[in-house]
């Protein structure tokens, strides 16, 4: 197969584009109907450093190149429009890995209303893969960036966390059959690969993410570092500190167990480890009902918004989890 | 210096956002103010494969990124807008590099216009930069795509041919003191290094291209892989045939001493050589006058557009040329 097959190959896995797209792939670039506002990133993983092909399938490594890329769209608030795709291959990698690359990413995109409008395949000497996402807002005030929390609002999150992080423990075969106190984890079969589809198969949480926007969230940002990391990020852009109450951290199911069976902190696993993808969000205490209403997940409230800057934990044994800068560390 | 140090460094060395642009680098993803046409389009470059780092500077590497990209939206006739760029560097590469890397994207983007809006900085196997880029226009007639060619348009080319792949074969250090006859070149290094800059920068034709899809281009193609390449794309989407006078072809200073000096045919390199950059259009014949008069580069006619498919080439020594596929084949 030669260049150009393999590209019509990774087209066709890819679907047909979408109705705002007025030319696709096949031209020198895409033509889209815009909607007043392009909101647009681009995110970038590679081989060896964001996902090995020991632990995961090539529909496993598009699908969660696509959805780092979207995340960013959700912490916007942002509609899901088009998705452009870099595809560097090393030249020995198997086409059919590389069509069951896009066939990853085509699930997603289909699933979330997203059009691969574009891409390019080239060879290097190492896969990466490059993303570029554009969604759509017709007005500035749908959006939510980082900077606009204020003293005096709420800190909230979308789902549970740890998961990732959990499953990248499974995953890395550091499990033990007995606990750190000598007593067998009751994790089980099924929820250790629970946990490894949460570190696998991310979802962006597009919903919730234009519902909190809408309903006043004065900053969002995607968990996609963690919360310890993340959290310090919102801080700074918005000038002011942000409190957690560590016992408020919603720990996902099996996040406990691993932690015990690995001699962890849960709490560590949930604020030190990156690639939940749930999104932290401020919002003034009025409008939380309804954004809660409207979020379509569960939201937990986790603290305040302070003057000050940086991000604390505050409740018992809460001066631990301030050194967490990532479960690698712990 | 750590990862964000870098990205600030790399910011910095960017630039200030346009006024389009409503929230820049530093959020999760960019927000730009549209037009009511999104034009875009994401190409990639590889260390050792698009470019080597042991014949071009980081600089050259950067400008050579955002120039591929921004050359598709010149083959729109789109206004650049927003570009968006992918940096996967090695572990052990010099974050000095990257920064002029950067620095060599942002003396083009100045020039252009084009706000370099967001980004994504990680480490990876190779160096691998990919760049989205988006343009713009009020209406979609403002655009040319690779389909519009009809039977008795006539084909025409921007500038000249040959520089960029004869530039490539001085690089390689292919040049000879005496020409194939035994006589001595007479380039000179000026001339030489003059070919290199068209190989390493070349300048995507964006003037050039808004102006001939106004003046009524029926299709265009940047010449990215070569004439005989993208013609044969042109064709293909078009559903045409392309006919061309070798003895048209607008042959760039330099190419003929670098074909004599190394054995080559010139032609060979103006149509099988890539990288030039140039703009391959068709248009009505009644529209010609007023296209050479917008364009702002010198046309060439080149021949005409028939019914069949395919390129080829017509006058003396014809038949040689329609072998050519590409100068690493002559």
């Amino acid at each position: 197969m030669g260049e150009l097959e393999l590209i019509a190959a990774i087209q066709r896995a890819l679907g047909t584009p979408g109705g705002r797209v007025v030319r696709g792939t096949g031209d020198d670039a895409a033509v889209v109907r815009s909607r007043p506002f392009a909101v647009t990133s681009i995110d970038t993983v590679a081989d060896g450093v964001h996902f090995d092909l020991a632990t995961c399938s090539p529909a496993d490594v598009g699908h969660k190149a696509l959805a780092t890329a979207l995340s960013d769209l959700a912490a916007m608030g942002a509609e899901p429009g088009e998705a452009y795709v870099s595809l560097a291959l090393p030249p020995a990698f198997a086409e059919a890995d590389a069509i069951e690359i896009a066939g990853g990413m085509a699930a997603l995109a289909e699933r979330t209303g997203t059009t691969v409008a574009g891409g390019d395949v080239v060879t290097a000497g190492a896969l990466v893969i490059a993303v570029s996402v554009t969604g759509w807002a017709d007005s500035a005030d749908e959006l939510a960036g980082r900077d606009g929390a204020r003293a005096g609002d709420v800190v909230g999150v979308t789902g549970q966390l740890g998961a990732a992080a959990a499953g990248l423990v499974v995953l890395g075969g550091d499990m033990r059959t007995g606990g750190g106190d000598g007593s067998p984890h009751r994790l089980g079969r099924q929820g250790e690969a629970e946990l490894v589809a949460r570190h696998l198969r991310p979802q962006p949480r597009l919903d919730a993410g234009r519902a909190l926007a809408r309903a006043g969230a004065t900053a969002m940002i995607d968990l996609s570092d963690g919360l310890a990391t993340d959290g310090r990020h919102l801080a700074r852009a918005s000038g002011v500190a942000i409190e957690v109450e560590a016992e408020a951290l919603p720990l996902a199911d099996g996040v406990a167990e691993v932690a015990h069976a690995t001699g962890r902190d849960p709490r560590a696993l949930a604020i030190g480890g990156g690639e939940d993808y749930e999104l932290l969000f401020t919002i003034s205490s009025e409008r939380w009902e309804a954004a809660a209403a409207s979020a379509g997940v569960p939201l937990t409230r986790l603290g305040r918004v302070l003057e000050g800057n940086g991000l604390r934990f505050a409740g018992r044994d809460a001066a631990d989890l301030d050194l967490v800068r990532g479960y690698g560390h712990l």
